[in-house]
């Protein structure tokens, strides 16, 4: 019997992270103050993260250490497993070999879980008794909701309130690791109240969220703010799953032709591939692929701009790839995937061809989707159905040219709690969303006004 | 730092069940038809299971094969980890040692694809193109349609009408994976549309879904019936969990002084213990504790007697513990655990002093339940949490006799889709439920009538 997946032991568990600043070809642009246009400094940044997680976010030191207090809770779970499918290349009549890591094994069910620790970990050692945080679907609101529960933080969760009353097992998992989940816009920060009585009946939106949990952050005692994506150092946390999967692929004789992940964010499609990024940039013969919907093509038709990085345009500007940080996509499934912006690191490695971005329709990932969990056996997340999109899509190019090619890509959530898209698409009454020329130029136009040094 | 959880490698899955008939120190009871009271044979059960199972069901081989496609399956997820239960323990402030075997790894969430898969397969090759069953929660829906699925089987499932509608998720994760699920009662079988012309409201009840299934598989060409527990073929497949956690514990230089698991009909406890039983039968001192809830005592309330495996009389009468075949127990928020008979062998087991039962009352599980998900992550199904309840009390009066004891207890299942229990718990909305004698007298008044040899 042929091996279904490599398992490492706990004793081969990476102790370091791997940080790509150390190897990027085109130094990266730094963050700016909108007011002034000068690089942010880490003062600047002090009121929302403690100065251990500032360090990492600026720092070019190539391998970081991972603390013994955060392996020991990443051991909960990791290593996680890497599996060989199978069923799905015999599905597709493929020669190709396609390997997943699964990260749908944590117990919040997603990768989100390795920052969320190090973050919780990082802000206690600083002496933060309590965290705030956004939600949207609620991935992120449950990792950080188990990892202050694992170290014994307070943590106040703000959640889009739509999804706080369509996804109600999302909260109740926060509630069960102890957390504080409110529906935002809240009672509980000006900017909610403020909100509210323009509009009672407002649904929220990730900006309003960031807003109120970052003024509750700022406006609290021994509190700070925690954000699951975008930023550096979540990158740095995530890259303990490429540094898993290249041991086991090695073990397996196997390195990959193209490595696939989904992005909002960026952070689970970071955290698989930066290390092969590395390979590739010291001459490595590799596709990195970054799979993002149609619906919210940030990559694929944004330009690279400063920008904030919320709605609500309280961050410092951002150098990335953008749709203009009003930009609201249209509301597919994939929530974790409707972000307006992209990780700088990710943004950059695209800039310098290091990454293909790539983008697909809501229909083509369900039915990926369903092919997997009718092959495979797990249902995944709808975000993780973009990457499984794409392979399947390189599996049948594969079978064409009559080539034994080697696909590798991020599991990075099982979709047990995101069902009724499943639901809707069997139905047939799923829709598929693309962006007009005229609708982007208009979602853009918030760029004019920011200090745009790289444009020039 | 020390192992958190222990791995098997795919080459150390065991090659073959184990089955406790072998060993048993009393031998079974034959089942009985109710017309006659005479013992069934073979040919009594093959309208509803094929002649391949119906043989592992009377089997006395102490092991049977497990065959390679079946094994193929199981390592889609097998082996599973054994973890030591580290912050548990030290929450506890207990010297004993905590192991669990963590069986909601499985891409459906629990122990039950085991059989499922074997089920599956079994049918298939004797030639079967469609199965049916009954499902009340859904966990069994769920794993036979993922292994209806995987053997390219169609499967009907007729779920309780009152899960199909509050618990939408798991109808839905049945869906993905390809099974046709419909609400009984339903206007497809004779069974139903008779309750349906009568109560057209009927919430439905476990007794009338079997039923559904049962007339459908008889009265459908090459269908066949599937039951997801209480059988003895269910508990052979099944015992892969605790060879697998013998194995496990054993690389540890460990052997647990008690071995605990949750019970409804019996296979998440039976798969992990009846390795141990047989070792205990040996001479071995080791405590075997099956743990129900107070809302449904079968074992600690209820006589043994020859009873109906389901409400409605369809099957032959079985020796087992019973409250009775027409008992509704209250409605729990263990759904898994509402069953009002036992499986017979460990019913036996039981009678000969080799396993002991004990009971829980539900908010005290919940609890332990809560105590769990805070300490070692997962967030456990209201089943599994009954096991946790008597895993924190041996844990603590460990702790009181200053004994360093090595507990093992079964994992049965995650509570990703049962969060609406831990919801009411937390809001302090939940309430404990027993058995008065009296009511009790009144649910077994169904027995009298039926025929009763070792009674007498």
């Amino acid at each position: 019997m042929e091996a279904k997946k490599v398992i490492l032991s706990e004793k081969e568990i990476p102790r370091q992270w791997y940080n790509i600043q150390a190897d990027m070809p085109t130094p990266m642009q730094p963050p700016l103050h909108p007011a002034t246009g000068k690089p942010v400094g880490p003062d600047d940044l002090a009121p929302i993260f403690p100065m251990n997680l500032i360090e990492q976010e600026v720092s070019t030191e190539r391998w970081i250490d991972i603390p013994g207090e955060v392996l020991e809770k990443l051991l909960i779970w990791r290593p996680t497993p890497l599996h060989r499918a199978y069923n799905l290349e015999k599905f597709l009549k493929t020669p190709a070999r396609i390997y997943y890591k699964n990260e749908s094994v944590s117990p919040a069910g997603s990768h989100k879980p390795n920052t969320a620790i190090a973050q919780a970990y990082y802000n206690k050692v600083a002496g933060i008794k309590r965290l705030t945080t956004e939600t949207g679907a609620g991935q992120w609101g449950c990792a950080l909701s188990l990892a202050c529960c694992l170290f014994g933080l307070e943590l106040k969760v703000y959640m889009v309130k739509i999804s706080y009353e369509q996804k109600p097992y999302r909260q109740l998992m926060m509630k069960t690791w102890g957390a504080n989940c409110v529906a935002s816009p809240s009672r509980e920060t000006d900017v909610g109240r403020n909100v509210l009585s323009q509009d009672p009946d407002c649904p929220g939106s990730l900006g309003i969220a960031i807003s109120e949990a970052i003024e509750d952050a700022v406006t609290s005692g021994h509190t700070k703010y925690s954000l699951g994506s975008v930023l550096n150092h979540v990158m740095l946390h995530q890259s303990i799953i490429g540094l898993e999967a290249q041991k086991q692929m090695e073990m397996l004789g196997e390195y990959p032709d193209v490595v696939i992940g989904c992005v909002g964010g960026g952070s689970n499609f970071a955290g698989l591939s930066f290390p092969f990024v590395r390979d590739k940039i010291y001459g490595k013969d590799v596709e990195i692929v970054a799979v993002e919907p149609v619906a919210c093509p940030t990559m694929t038709k944004g330009p690279f701009a400063y920008d904030f990085g919320d709605t609500a345009a309280k961050t410092p500007l951002l150098p990335m790839f953008t749709l203009g940080h009003s930009f609201i996509p249209k509301s597919i499934h994939a929530g974790g995937l409707r972000y307006h912006g992209m990780s700088p690191l990710i943004s950059q490695l695209v800039l310098d061809n290091l990454i293909q971005p790539r983008a697909y329709n809501q229909l083509q990932t369900y039915g990926a989707g369903i092919t997997f969990a009718r092959t495979e056996s797990l249902i995944c997340a709808p975000e993780t159905n973009h990457a499984i999109a794409a392979v399947i899509e390189e599996a049948e190019k594969a079978r064409e040219e009559g080539r034994s090619k080697v696909i590798l890509f991020n599991l990075s959530g099982h979709g047990l709690l995101d069902l009724t898209g499943y639901d809707a698409y069997l139905k047939g009454e799923l829709s598929d969303y693309s962006l007009s020329e005229e609708e982007m130029k208009e979602s853009l136009k918030v760029l004019d006004s920011l200090p745009q040094p790289m444009l020039k």
